[in-house]
């Protein structure tokens, strides 16, 4: 596996590649890898294209109050894991490299960047979409993996792609929980025992909703209250959001018809925790 | 000379260009061509590559007040002038190819596109900033042509190009004149025979105050001042600014030191024109 911090270097590498034909997939993360990010290399690889893993601590996509500097870090770790899980090459630039100057150029996706974590973390995704662009012109990947955990992320992505006739496929690859059902996440780590312990009211509420959709339940707000009232109930967890959104739009949606993403948000500590869950409705006849 | 206005054809016929080698170059317009886009197809052809020439007004970067739907278009003439100029295919897309969607994705490149005309044409660049992005991601050029006479349009589109990584170089291409110095324009079209002749104060009064700059003066509120008296003296045309600005980066200059562009907009009747010079300025010993 080769390693570089240098674009020109990276750039290199890939473009011998597809001199050999080789199709390039991209993996973009911020490190300290967990089997979610395991999951998204396992399905890199199945496409048998030259596999780029990205690891870069993205300034733009972190807000003033957020936690970009204890973002959890451990590069040798990272290297190690992605070694054994096949990845041809690790690209580990600094910020330095990435923006040797300050930036004026941003990549917006509107209307999708404004609700759910985008409401609450202004520029989150203006950041997201800027730094995927410029992985995007830097790696000129066939396809990239893009994990479902960030739902919102996904969409956008996918979008800013089509709008902007980027020739790449998106590839989302399902979220990988834990065995007692947490959602896999960097920041899982920061998490007390009690919290962690606590946190399984996220995956159980949701799984709970889907029941209760499955159930013949077709109210968006009741299942948004169900949802609240079972981490409130069974947490200290404090809900930043909890909604009931279509899952192709994320538009708003009252009675529950077509395929809805329930996404929420909750801080436990001073530790923010994403999770959602696609449910599918059985159309009535 | 092959003619598309499908994306999916054109990203055919660049694949096996660049199969068997070739280098591509992009010139993309708005049509209604002139000499000044001529020059651009000229610089494009000196590199040897594979001539793409793009046709496309983009009602993005137009204003609601703005002249999108009068805007001259002539696609037969143009292709019969790029033909014989050796272009290689021209792409003119329907604004439906374009834009399959409604864009919710957009480019701007923050500072730069505050200044000049970006501060009468609000959206203006990001207008143009996002179409670029996207003609780049279809062509995905070695290198792009741009004309002077848009030059706050070239260092935005270079300054995109930097921030973003696009492994693409950005040539720009000197101002063509008509043989008494008025700079080539589509819009001079719109023109009345009296209005074509009063716009000849704005290359006059650019070269005077060059001459100005040469003979010592140094004050750029000074330079600018004599621009506005000469056009405001020796025309009915209605200055929307005249500016003097650092030619690098569009900043404030007052005591001028370094090369300056000396910018202008100026609005005969209901056609607003814009000129501008690069000045040199020899270092005081």
């Amino acid at each position: 596996m080769k390693r570089t911090s240098r674009i020109s270097e990276l750039r290199e590498i890939i473009s011998s590649e597809k001199k050999r034909g080789r199709k390039i997939a991209l993996v973009p993360t911020m490190g300290f890898l967990h089997r979610g990010h395991l999951s998204l290399i396992e399905q890199a690889k199945q496409t048998d294209a030259f596999v780029v893993l990205s690891i870069f601590v993205n300034p733009l996509q972190f807000g003033p109050n957020e936690d970009l500097s204890r973002y959890p870090r451990d590069l040798e770790r990272d290297a190690h894991l992605v070694e054994e899980a096949g990845v041809d090459v690790v690209f580990h630039p600094s910020v330095e490299e990435m923006y040797p100057r300050p930036m004026l150029t941003f990549v917006e996706v509107g209307e999708l960047d404004r609700v759910l974590c985008g409401s609450s973390r202004p520029g989150h995704f203006r950041g997201v979409a800027t730094v995927v662009s410029k992985l995007f012109n830097i790696v000129q990947p066939d396809m990239a993996f893009f994990g479902q955990k960030d739902y919102q992320q996904y969409l956008i992505i996918e979008r800013m792609v089509k709008d902007l006739s980027l020739p790449i496929e998106i590839c989302p690859v399902p979220i990988v929980r834990e065995e007692d059902g947490l959602a896999m996440s960097s920041r899982n780590i920061y998490l007390t025992a009690e919290q962690r312990l606590e946190a399984l009211v996220l995956s159980k509420s949701l799984n709970e909703a889907e029941r209760s959709i499955h159930g013949g339940q077709r109210s968006a707000r009741e299942i948004e209250r169900q949802i609240r009232e079972k981490i409130t109930l069974e947490s200290h967890g404090v809900i930043d959001y909890v909604e009931v959104r279509d899952a192709g739009s994320l538009s708003d949606v009252t009675d529950i018809q077509s395929p809805v993403l329930l996404a929420l948000a909750v801080k436990f500590g001073t530790t923010r925790l994403i999770d959602n869950k696609v449910v599918e409705v059985e159309q009535n006849v």
